[in-house]
């Protein structure tokens, strides 16, 4: 075991992170997934960040409890009304309603902490700037300042010993692109979870933003759409 | 009302970000305080945070519950050795009992996410790079490259519509500066708590790193030292 293989992943649940540890698996990468419990509606997405990860054969899994309600940002938890059905050309327009202010930056921080704590010096996580081209901490920018921070937050990065590096291999890639390199990767879709308003069994909605993505990346492939649908 | 003048701050209870919080008000921010419940060993910390924020009129406090004892960082929560009357030279050799691992990263990521949610733009943190110069994240470029990170992580800073600024005020002070600056700026230091090793009832031991700081600052100046010592 090289020390140097640790690295932190971000663990959503959803299409884009699981191939994003998987790529990360791939290049020899040892994982301890990170996933948030931040009062999701949906607790279908930790169920799956959890059924994921397991999957992976990746053996430590961390779920952090961080409580955004307290700031009072009602987009987080709160009732919403879920967008349907809206013409894909709009969707990278919205943002979404599981959007966490300041999300990605946040997620990064604690991934910079369990790094310290490891002695890992590198973290994947699964953006990418195609499908959500509006979303600042999506951008390349965003994430050669977070790398550049790192390296100024830490001890380690600091005195050298580390060079954090922080890895977004899908950044560039389609929908239909993350889906072949997962697969090819041995992600089991049937596991992720994307739907923003599935039912009480997690059923997929097939009609959010996220559903619509989804089963688009999948027609654009050969390969087939496992997500049970509600309708 | 300005809506511009809305500002977020970090407020531990201890004499730098109490002093940080009263500069800010000075200033003619509207101040809203922020803590961490991270599992401290001593809940005095957040009451005297509290009381602090209190007497400053400080309206709006949050204390936000971030379990890092999911990460397994002993150093955070569990039971350590504080480190008792060492030569003031040695102190800013070592990193205190209280660290948390990317524990500016991870406090800033959250007041980022707050600022969002509050369409604030200015953030205050009491760090100070004289008596801890051997940490990384009180270091000038730290903040810095925190802002121009904050800048591109936002909707708002992206559009420009939103210039974050970290706040420093206290970063090239002594302690002794400090606790004249806050004295000037009203902060009533009988509130404040920095002894990493308080006895049940929150005297302060006057031999760790913080008390030993904490006293040779008032000594000092000609402020009379308020902390009830349990020796």
């Amino acid at each position: 075991m090289t020390p140097n293989k640790h690295a932190v992943a971000l663990a959503s649940g959803g299409i884009d992170s699981s191939t994003a540890m998987a790529i990360a698996i791939k290049q020899g990468f040892l994982i301890h997934a990170l996933s948030f419990d931040y009062g999701q509606r949906h607790r279908c997405e930790l169920d799956a960040a959890k059924n994921v990860v397991r999957s992976l054969g990746i053996e430590d899994h961390v779920i952090a409890p961080i409580d955004l309600r307290a700031f009072g940002g009602s987009a987080l938890t709160d009732d919403i009304d879920v967008p349907k059905n809206r013409d894909i050309s709009r969707i990278s327009d919205g943002i979404p309603v599981t959007y966490v202010p300041a999300r990605n930056t946040i997620f990064l921080s604690f991934a910079l902490g369990w790094c310290e704590i490891l002695k890992a010096q590198d973290i994947f996580l699964g953006v990418n700037a195609i499908d959500y081209s509006g979303y600042p901490d999506c951008r390349p920018e965003f994430l050669e300042a977070y790398e550049h921070l790192a390296n100024l937050a830490t001890k380690a990065g600091v005195e050298g010993s580390s060079r954090y590096r922080i890895h977004a291999p899908l950044l560039q890639m389609s929908k239909a692109e993350i889906i072949r390199a997962g697969s090819e990767a041995g992600v089991d879709f049937a596991l992720t979870h994307s739907c923003y308003d599935p039912s009480p069994e997690g059923l997929a909605c097939g009609a959010c933003d996220s559903c619509i993505l989804r089963r688009k990346g999948f027609e654009e492939t050969t390969i087939p759409d496992p997500t049970r649908y509600r309708s």
